[in-house]
């Protein structure tokens, strides 16, 4: 292990349950601790279903290799990132056994990550062939858990926690996601995926809970359009800054 | 091969990406079948994150072993069923390597199906393991493709399409789901997931739309109870059974 990589440290980003905004959740993450002064870098480990790259606004573009290694893909927002969607065509599906999606997360982690000190790793949903590789490789420093409110998003977040504490990984708190809709036409809010749930299961799983991000349109279309709303300054914005900021408070603790 | 696996077909529910509501569909498409006269019967082939014990409110049962071969779990609703969550402590994580993962899903089909003539597959999320054993092992005869209207679901649904594709399955048609929420304090209609684009998306692949299920906190609920809606008679039931109508006639239209 060379000396730069004994001095980076892994956050790893989960759910277990897909769909629950992880992926948005982790390219926001990554600016807001990138403004709070990390060299931050983030890896897509979402090799079957990779979003980064539309969700951080540089798809097309592709890493170069250099001594067998891959280099990182720059975004406009000054995280540096790896994903399969970088590398292979879009719409293409890898139908690719474990193994291989084992191997592509090494290619991913094991890269020129340059001056990057904090390394974010997106995980697909599951408890599968990336989550071990990661886990028995690459052990994180820390994980991050997101779910929805409903139940049977939390039931796999609680699965995908448990797989952290068996590798003897902290979980460093969890996100509740899609919690509050305001209506566009009468502006009242309601709660489609029903609203307290995650913070209800932090407090039985004795684990920290680091915020509520709303269902908005607009976090939808960020994502969608390649801009991550945690660029901005404005309510939206300001969650996501909230969670980094508890994440970096963390982060200081373990030093 | 059996004359008993020769008579029976199977249809594959699938998403590319997570967290979009196929667990969701294919139960109540199972109930919805049943009504149509089919035998049905669900394989929950989400190994590392299994809903349908939630949904169809059997959570609990163990299926028992007969010859070596696991024999279905009763519902309430007609339905039997084959789950690994049925097989697990709940809340608990299947630390699984994909041959591991694909070796499961073969226990879950080859099992005592008995009369079950349709037999419903519930993927997991991406195009990995599952998948692959499914499409060598147990060619289905057709594949429902379940999306948001978001452009990331889309594009991990059109890598899903891909997948049965190249294994030469055929798409029975794409469902849009989470399009248009009902504001419970003013009753006007909004997206936030946006709406229409799996019906584009459709024409663009020149696949069959097959229907909308709307975001409603009933259904939300009736999964996360046990209670799914296409048991009912009412407006939540109607797309479900407008959706099952339309496979039933691709089943017809194949024979």
């Amino acid at each position: 292990m060379t000396a730069e990589r004994r001095q980076r440290r892994l956050i790893a980003v989960g759910s277990g349950k897909g769909g629950v905004g992880k992926s948005t959740l982790t390219a926001n993450l990554a600016i807001a601790l990138a403004r709070l002064g990390h060299k931050v870098g983030l890896v897509d480990a979402d090799i079957y279903g990779p979003s980064q790259p539309v969700i951080l606004g540089n798809q097309g573009k592709k890493p170069i290799a250099r001594d067998e290694k891959l280099v990182p893909v720059e975004s406009e927002f000054g995280i540096p990132v790896l994903s399969m969607g970088h590398l292979v065509e879009p719409g293409r599906a890898l139908a690719w056994r474990g193994p291989m999606a084992g191997n592509a997360l090494t290619q991913l982690i094991d890269a020129h990550w340059g001056d990057v000190d904090t390394l974010l790793v997106d995980l697909p949903p599951g408890t599968g062939d990336v989550q071990l590789t990661m886990l028995q490789r690459f052990k994180p420093m820390g994980a991050v858990l997101v779910s929805t409110p409903q139940d049977l998003a939390l039931i796999d977040a609680a699965r995908a926690g448990q797989l952290f504490d068996q590798a003897e990984v902290p979980v460093i708190g969890l996100v509740e996601n899609m919690a509050g809709y305001v209506c566009p036409h009468c502006g009242e809010l309601s709660d489609p995926f029903g609203r307290g749930g995650v913070e209800t299961a932090a407090e039985r799983l004795e684990l920290p809970f680091l915020g509520r991000i709303p269902l908005d349109l607009a976090i939808r279309e960020g994502s969608d359009r390649g801009q991550p709303p945690a660029c901005g300054t404005g309510a939206l914005a300001a969650p996501f800054h909230d969670i980094a900021a508890k994440v970096d408070a963390w982060i200081g603790a373990q030093s």
